[in-house]
């Protein structure tokens, strides 16, 4: 009824409007989840990289996972302050601090992990193995011809520091 | 190299932060094909059911989209500041002022339109007729099932006013 265009498809038919929609949806989603953990979609994603990098420079960072320094330092600041990681004399480099994960941020990973096994039992409820296997595939070859990085969000990578209008 | 978790499927295995990483690149990407036209996608967004509802007060297309009062009265100045809408008295209820499409806004449509088919054609090109279908199918499924509703942009009726965390 809403969609009563004679000139244009509806946006319903429009697998990039869809994406819009399902990526603004699953990223709220997300963030009620992991809200009663008292972090955002960011920090987890930022926590889930430094665990992997654990002990280098910012600069090694910024530079290695191609996240932006902006944002990058913004929120180790941030998860310094929460006290999930604390910044180190680098072993090698003497001007630069290293970034280290202390114990309660290896424990606020694994709870944030149940948040996204949460979020992905909710949002594919409806489908069955068959189903999702052949989304799954879809969408990484969607990501990968874009140009996204694996397992990296480009809102941390991006220069858009502040989320695009997504509405 | 960087989803080295003993415990944990990569992110790169997980439908939803693909659709995170997707709907979050698409918004961006979106937006920038509409700067050119001075408009951004909730502009679009709203335009196109203003179109659809021409003439109806603000108090009926609240109720009708379920788009959230403080969102459309914002959007809806907005649109009246760029000379694209007008608001003029209702013609039954006279406390109530209803919303016209003005002659600009037709045709700032109709280019938006051409940026939504440019970005289709830009996240689509790897992907042949049948991809394109299975893709569209599953996602119209799976937003159906998530409670989102056609064509209408969970940005735009949300209590989210500003866009969630999306990074």
């Amino acid at each position: 009824m809403t969609e009563a265009d004679p000139t244009h498809a509806p946006l319903f038919e429009h697998p990039a409007f869809l994406l819009g929609q399902l990526g603004f949806h699953t990223a709220g989603r997300f963030a009620d989840l992991l809200a009663p953990i008292g972090i955002g979609p960011r920090h987890f994603g930022m926590l889930r990289l430094l665990r992997d990098h654990d002990g280098q420079s910012q600069q090694q960072l910024s530079e290695m996972l191609g996240i932006h320094r902006n944002v990058m330092v913004g929120l180790v600041d941030d998860l310094e302050k929460r006290e999930l990681v604390e910044r180190r004399k680098h072993p090698t480099d003497r001007r630069a601090h290293a970034v280290y994960l202390l114990p309660a941020a290896h424990e606020m990973l694994a709870r944030a992990y149940e948040a996204v096994d949460g979020l992905e039992a909710e949002l594919l409820a409806s489908f069955d193995e068959r189903d999702i296997a052949t989304l799954l595939g879809l969408l990484q070859r969607l990501a990968t011809a874009n140009g996204l990085r694996r397992g990296i969000h480009p809102g941390l990578t991006s220069e858009r520091i502040s989320p695009p209008p997504c509405g």
